[in-house]
């Protein structure tokens, strides 16, 4: 149960900073991207030695096929990271008082290659930096895996708005940055990088099981 | 002593960057909240050993119901703490000569919960990565703690102003940046704030006393 | 087969963060350094415990003097690292739906002079932070280097483009960002700031082999 | 030998970074306080275990307070020093072709102050994270020292530019960012912070030879 919490308030904070700054911004824009990824970062080094750490369906999907999340947890933990992404969307849009939201305009190709390169990237540190054996101990881990949002979503958000994360999607279609009819491109990109991420890990690491 | 000495020592440097960068700023909008966490973070890392490097009532109080923080410390840490936080404020109108300051305007419910939120956000990192026994010795506790108020300001700044802290609340009173009819309201969220993360570490680290 | 896999990925995402931020940015101009530093750093923290993490052939040159990447890995790292820069380009300028590019205009002596400087810095950060003895199992290396590519790119970009990296340089050059005509001048400077960097550790570190 | 050139090193890479990013700006004002933070942080990393990565006259004389640097090695430290902040400052006028440089205007009071109270936080973290018994061993004190000046020189720049830093300011004064007739300014807060840092050192670490 612990772990299912730590995974609803890790999720809730990183969708919290996504709708706060990127609707309506009162800060420079610019800062969002830094200030999401350390949001995940932040969330990470507090969350990680209960829960993982996940905050991301499709990384609780690339640590269940590297054998880092036991099959019973995954279907808890998808549910409590939706929720987490689920209050945090209605907090933002309180907050905002009902903001008009202008929902982002993508071409599908291009969105879906967008959104499996920095998905991709995402799993692979995660799996790299904070599952192999050659790595552990060490303090990095959150910093690496924060700051791989930073920089694909610096890259890639003019693409495909950057989500790189199914409940983030989800958080983004409950506030409308996200049009529900583009919602698929998302969760077929995030979790087939998270299976592809998973993939590449046990021929790069073939003797860490 | 000395314990007290770091304490006013980190809250003089946080709230000194918090006056400095948001009166009148002469560096680019969009910078303070970088500027404000990393503070936080040295300050911290700096002097963490000596005192556990609170700076914050709110975080003394969620330590000593954690467990981490003797009682007989609790009053003279928060003195220190007000104390490090009005001779920043004092400096930073010296120095700005007397600047004209508008008040942060807010809202009661909104700023409440914003300031609740961030709050817990705040004292949840630093009982995770700094006092549980599962992340002991690790390097990355200041560069969380200090993130922490960096992304929150950046969520949450535009709404309550992104105190987080009693201390910075009354210095931002001191430096009118706070209405002194406002100051209520950081106090009841802060500090409730702080005795949530509390128990949700209590709860979530059942074998850690 | 492993290495060179990991050597075209972490290029790949390095090269690939160059081209989305620096081409027609659709983030606010000054992040893109901060963006390429952390690339590198994200992807140093995941690859380093298999390939090294050098991403740019001028470090693997740096490595191999100082005797930590061996002579029969040198061709294949370059390979996969021009091939992961190749890749990178491709897709930018798909993704960018084939952009105006106008190619950065440069002198030759300073630019010469400016990535000599900024590769030399690259260099020698990597080789005492990540192959020095002294600084065995430290947390920050991938930091360290990252910071050293964005430090660099906000001194220095102005100047040279800031590649810093002979595979950037070839990426720069397909995505019309570096002229052909002035490819030589970063193969030149690049390779031998790595050169410069070993003999430096060499002589700062006489008793590690 | 070498730890002079460390020294010369860090310190050359130092100043240049201050010079290339204040004169004549080629990115976006703002950054350039997060470029020369991380400037000193990349050359703490890379040189702390040689020199112990001062680079800065006023952070040598505190750790030669505190019995961190060889009485013998002060004054080769400081001339390493001096020259490179001297190589770097001709380096910059070079690569700017000779700039237009408007000297910043200060206040001697407030100044003073501020230099002084910026050189102080610099040399309290350097002294805590870097040479306290209690803290041996962590991966975050070129994060936190780096950010020092960061954070330093976001809150009080706009009073005194923000040197923190002896030979800082005499390779501001050679590229004509700072007035002959003010460098005293410098001299007399960063020694005398310097000073003040070693002594808090000694009573908030009593039994730390």
């Amino acid at each position: 149960m612990k772990k299912y919490l730590v995974e609803f308030i890790g999720t809730f904070f990183l969708v919290l900073t996504v709708g706060m700054t990127v609707i309506d911004p009162v800060v420079a824009v610019g800062f969002a991207p830094l200030a999401i990824g350390s949001a995940l970062m932040i969330m990470v080094y507090a969350g990680g030695h209960v829960s993982g750490g996940h905050y991301n369906p499709a990384v609780t999907i690339a640590a269940w096929l590297r054998g880092r999340c036991a099959t019973a947890d995954v279907p808890a933990y998808l549910v409590a990271q939706v929720l987490g992404a689920a209050a945090a969307s209605f907090i933002t849009l309180y907050l905002k008082s009902d903001p008009t939201v202008t929902p982002k305009e993508i071409v599908f190709v291009p969105a879906l290659i967008a959104e499996l390169i920095g998905t991709f990237a995402l799993c692979y540190v995660v799996l790299n930096t904070a599952t192999a054996k050659a790595t552990a101990g060490n303090s990095n881990y959150g910093l690496a895996i924060g700051f791989t949002v930073t920089v694909m979503a610096y890259a890639l958000s003019g693409i495909s708005g950057g989500a790189f994360n199914p409940a983030v999607a989800v958080g983004g279609t409950l506030m409308h940055l996200v049009k529900v009819s583009n919602l698929w491109v998302y969760l077929v990109a995030n979790f087939g990088a998270g299976a592809l991420a998973a993939l590449t890990f046990k021929f790069t690491h073939p003797d860490d099981k």
